[in-house]
Parts: C-alpha cells; structure tokens; sequence
C-alpha cells in the first residue's frame, strides 16, 4: 500500500477527446492496481496510516505505452543514412549491403547477448522518458530461429528492466532472398510454422504482417492471419503505408486489435476500423524520417470515432527514434493532433492497440503505472521538442 | 596536464566539407587548451608520465556549439500551441495573450531568480548533449532594465553552470506596443541606449536584430549596426525568414559574422555573405515548428563556400528546441545537409558564427573543449533521433 498526495491528476474521459487536470489529488495503490483515485481530502480513512509520497502539485498521467516498435536488431544504418545524403543511389546503397536486408543480415549474426545489449540503450531512453509498456516486435530475422531469438530477447528486456514488455511475431515482415521465389513456401514453412513455436514457447502475444506491395499481400496476411485464429492470438497490420491495398480493412473485419501507419487509408478501411474497434497506430517518426507529404486522414478517423494512437515505431531504417515525447510532438505539429490526443495516443489507446485495457488511464482497479512529470500542464509534453521533464515512473505500484 | 588515449577522434579539415575518424589516438591538455593531438604511439615522451584516461576507443568530438538561442524568457507557450492545435484561430490566442507579447509580458514580470530558474533546465539538456559554447540572446524585454535584466541572467548561466555563454544584444527583436507609432523613439530610445548600457556593463558579446516586414526593416537595422560599430561589437542579423528584404547581404556588407534562419535567401544575399565570410546560420528546429516549405538554399551556399552552422534557436514560440543532436537530425532529415556538414554546423561553423577561431576542432592550441561518445561512427549523431550516446564532455581540459 502507497498513497500519492499532492497530485495535479490528468484525467481523460471514456466519451471525449479532451483531458482535464484535477489538482490536489491522491491516488492509493495496492498489489499493483490503482485502489483508489480522487481528492486529497476525499481520501478514506482507511489509507490514513499507509505510507505517503507527496508530489508537490506534479502533474501525473497514465505510464506511457510505446505500442509499435522494432527495439531489437543487430547493426544500425547510420553509415547507410550518410550515404544516401552523399548522394549515393538506392542502388549504390544495396550493392554497399545496405537496406533492410542489411538489418536482416546483422541481426542473423547477431548472439541473443550482442543483440540484449545494443537494444538496452534504446529501451532505457524510452523509460527514462516514462514509458512503462513497450512493444516490440520480430521481423529482422525473417528465419525461424532468428525471430524467435529476436523475441526470447525482447522477452529478456522485460525482466531486466522495469517495463512490461509485449511481443508481436513479424516474420511477415519481408521476403529473404534465399525465398525470393518462393513466397508460399516462406508464408508455411517461416511464417505459420515459427508462429506455431513460438506461440508454443510462449513468445508472442499477437502476430503482425507489412501488408504492401514490395512486402505481402492481403491474401497473403489473410492466410497468416488464419492461422493465428486458430492459435487464438490477436492480430494487427502494417498497412496504408505506402499506397492503399485495403489492408487495414481486411485486418479489421478479421479482428485485428491495430491497423499502423496508415497514410493512404481511404474511407472503406476507415468505416471497417470503426465498426471492428480497431485501432489507428500513427507512427510520425517514420512520416518525418521518410519525409512523406500524404498524412493519414486524421480528420476522418476522428469523425468515425477510430481511436488514435501514436508511437515510435523505432527501427534501424525508417524510423531510429528513441523518443515518446518528441513522438508526441511530432503528433501535434506534423499531424496537427491536439496535446489531449498525443496523451491518449501513448496512454489509453497505445493500450488498446495491444490489446491491453487494464492500463492507459487513472482509475481503481486499472494497473498503477504511472509518470509523474516536472510540468506545469500536460501540453507542454507534446509542446517541447527534445526535452524531457520527467520526475518519476511508477510502475505497478512501485517507483523505479 | 591530461591525456586522453585510445580515442577515435573526428578530424575535420578546414578546406573540406567531410570528416575522416582517426583511431587510436592522444589529446594531450595543458592549461585548458589542447597541447597535443595525434596518434597514441606518438605521443612525445614529456606526457608520458601526465595523468591520463583510456576512452575505449570512443569517439571524440569538438564540443559542441549551440550558436543561436533564446534561451532565457517567462512563461512558457505551451496553452498557444494547445490552442491553435484545437483550432483557435490568432485572433483568439492573441485575444487569449498570446503571442511573442505574451513571452515580452512573462520576462517583463519575472525577477532574475525566476527566469534563470526556468532557463536552467533548458541549459543542462543541452549540456546533456556535449554544448560547450552556448550563446544566449536578449530580445524578450524590449526595455532597456528588461533587456539588461536577461543578459545578466544568460552571464549567470556561465557562471551557475561549466559552459561557455556568449550573449547578444537583441532589443530590435520586435517593437513593443508603447512604441508602436514610435519606431525611432524605440531605435533610439531601447536598441541604441540600452546598447550602450548593455556593452558598459559588459553585458554583450554582439549584436542582433530580426530583418522582417513584422520586425524591423533594412534601414533601420542599419542604424542599429552602425552605433555596433561605433562600440566596435560584432553584428548578426536574423534574416529572410519570410521574406527576401535583402537583410543578408546588408549585414554581410557591415561584415556580419553570421545571418540565421535564410530560408528566403536569394543569390545576391549569398554572394555577399561569400564575399564577407559570413557564416549562413540554419534553424531546421523552427522550420519544422513553423511546418516551413521553403527549405534554405543549401546547394548555392555549398557552391558559394558560405560556411554553414546550425543550432536549437531554442525559443517558447517558434522553436521549444532544446535538443542539439535532434537539431543535427534535422538538418540531415529536413535539409538534406551530410552527417559531417552537420557535425561541422554545431562546432566549427557554429564557433565561427560567434566569431570564435579558438575553437569547434581538434588541434594544438585551440580550447579543450571535447565531447566524447558511445558511437562506432559519428555519422550516429545526425543519423539517431531522440537519443543521447553521450559518455562524457570536457570543458577547458576537464570533465564536467
Ligand atoms: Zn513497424
Ligand atoms: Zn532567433
């Protein structure tokens, strides 16, 4: 038992896009959970004795949820970043070795502890910064064993560090050369059958596809996906991103829990989402990296009531950010997202896109992870770039 | 006397724009200056018996230089950027007290404590970051004791905290309401006899002014220049922001060490710059704040030989940067500029858009100021965003 006193408390309502801060809050945690939550002065009796923080009026939201990542991999691509801004070709750049298959070669030869290590700074810069739930997805090993090396290391994160951490199969990622005409076979015998082990090795908590046309295609991903029902493993799409296949519809009348990216989603796959309680993941870091122009229809996914929720999507090509909060910033000034809905995107809805409604907001009974920032208002989270005030990150009841 | 070994020191020639990594390298340091550099073996036997420190092999920098920020100022703008997120038109936020005004009216009512309170959080993210040299604009106050009151807090900075601040007098940033049919009264009245007051003190290192339709125009940053000249200060000029108004080349003309911003910098105004070596001052951070299109003329700089710097212009307005590396990221992304250009922009040309030769490289007789980083190339530093491989920074010869 542990009260929080003293707490200007960010509340985001179920039925609203906004947020309110309430001041002069407590909040008494317990086994874990949130076991009570409301004025300073409401508080019962029978908190009385437990022992107490006071927060000096700090702001307190929700832990933050960085629900797409690709944390773990081997190598970077920094030499391959310089190049193309040398002026080198796509083409200069492959015969260098570069792009994902770069990636998929390095993380190959990278051992579990190599690849635990290079991962580790990146995942701790997210915590310093208040993230308490972290996805992270396979997809650079794109052979049975190297994802499920991929994701026994994502699984090691989570124990060696404070943060839950929540793992998704990728193999659907990207064809390796060796099955470069081979598609069916990568799709059975890569695909389907690792999901199958590492589903069995408990590894994975929901299976992921790059439905696009240089990765896989709707009927492809609705094979794997499948397969997943049939493992009872939630689903969820890289779709939209770089021309509209129909892929997030396909991944919501199939029930997936997220649809990610989605630049060039049209209205069907908007209505599909809408019906089907998928969730819109927005990944502005790669958007910035990339330097695209199409933004995802914001305005139409909040008119059809689809919940947004915004991300890191850190990975070594197109998107090596390490950051939550210039995420959020990124949300506001290059999705014009209001700081209320950069919030709820890495609070409550990062929950729901994984799946997860025991988080993501301030209320008893729900987990007590929490961040508790050095700030005068929750705007200015989304508002400072490249700044980070948080004070302190509680997760499930305990400071860390 | 102290001897960095086993380095892998980022060496930037004067007539290149590139970098080349030297490993296994000594920086021997006398007197906060650097006495010695160059291959470990190497190493003349009169330091063989200083102290010394074994880097691992990790890279050394420069320390960086963060050239053009308004780092000192009231309040913040975070409820502005909520507002006009949520759809406020500047009607409404000026109505609401928004506004560079609203930034004038926080600095005019914060006591020295309270703004170097505010400021120094700011600072040591940037400190976090390896700046060493930071320079630190008035432009807030618009009245002389105001204006003053800021420079002796950006001094207090230097003092409070190990890094080098420059300052500079910035008064023709915007005219206040109580001058706003009285420009010449301002000129005169403000920018000139605080000037004098300012450099009396000791106040200020050079001066500025903001070239714009919005601001001040070319001849009355003319007038302000010549009185700069008359007290023998270097001048700067922020310039072509929104508009060509030819404010470069002026200043170049007046030998200007730098012009920033130049996002509408035509070919007179860098032929000018090239001919008065003045260095081209780029703020990528405000430029993405401000959601620009119209990129700097980086390819005619290049080809002009104009030196090109970067930096946060860490301001609550148009830039609430405070990240330098993020910066570096920016100019790669945004502005297409190498990793080296970048690194180059935040620490030799970032040193020469303050007038400073004794510093932004490694060699004899220049300031020990270093930053030392857990990279295997510094291309990682613009490639990387949101992140902070920093493993130590050296100011005047010693850890800070
Ligand atoms: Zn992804
Ligand atoms: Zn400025």
């Amino acid at each position: 038992m542990q009260i929080l006193r003293n707490a200007a408390v960010v509340v985001m309502d179920a039925d609203s896009a906004g947020y309110r801060v309430d001041r002069g809050q407590a909040i008494a945690m317990d086994g874990g959970l949130i076991a009570w939550a409301g004025a300073d002065s409401d508080l019962p009796g029978e908190y009385a004795d437990a022992p107490s923080t006071d927060l000096g009026g700090r702001v307190v939201t929700p832990g933050l949820v960085d629900c797409h990542t690709h944390i773990v991999f081997g190598g970077d691509r920094a030499r391959e970043f310089e190049m193309r801004l040398e002026g080198a070709s796509y083409e200069e750049i492959a015969r260098a070795g570069g792009g994902i298959l770069s990636s998929v070669r390095d993380t190959r030869a990278a051992d579990e502890e190599t690849l635990l290590a290079r991962a580790l700074p990146r995942v701790d810069h997210l915590l310093a910064e208040g993230v308490t739930t972290l996805e992270i997805k396979s997809g650079y090993g794109l052979d049975v064993d190297s994802e499920l090396k991929m994701l026994r290391v994502a699984r090691e994160i989570g124990r060696q560090r404070p943060v839950n951490v929540i793992t998704t199969w990728l193999a659907a990622h990207a064809l390796p050369p060796e099955y470069s005409d081979r598609r069916a076979a990568y799709i059975s015998d890569v695909v389907i059958a690792g999901m199958e082990r590492a589903h069995a090795e408990g590894l994975i908590d929901a299976v992921d596809g790059f439905c696009e046309g240089i990765a896989f295609s709707v009927d492809e991903m609705q094979q794997v996906f499948d397969h997943a029902a049939k493992l009872g493993l939630r689903i969820k799409l890289h779709a939209e991103q770089l021309s509209d296949l129909g892929g997030a519809a396909m991944a919501a009348r199939n029930g997936a829990i997220s649809a990610d990216h989605l630049e060039f989603l049209g209205q069907d796959g908007i209505d599909a989402m809408a019906e089907h309680g998928t969730v819109a993941v927005l990944l502005p870091g790669a958007y910035y990296t990339l330097r695209e122009t199409q933004l995802p229809p914001i305005q139409p996914l909040r008119d059809a009531g689809v919940p947004i929720a915004l991300a890191t999507d850190c990975n070594p090509g197109t998107s090596p950010v390490t950051s939550i909060l210039l995420t959020m910033n990124m949300g506001a000034t290059l999705f014009r997202m209001t700081p209320a809905e950069c919030l709820r995107g890495v609070t409550l809805n990062g929950a729901r896109a994984l799946g997860l409604s025991d988080r993501g907001r301030i209320a008893p009974g729900l987990r007590a992870d929490l961040a508790v920032w050095d700030i005068a208002h929750p705007a200015e989270l989304s508002y400072r770039v490249g700044f980070n005030p948080l004070y302190a990150r509680i997760l499930g009841g305990t400071h860390v």
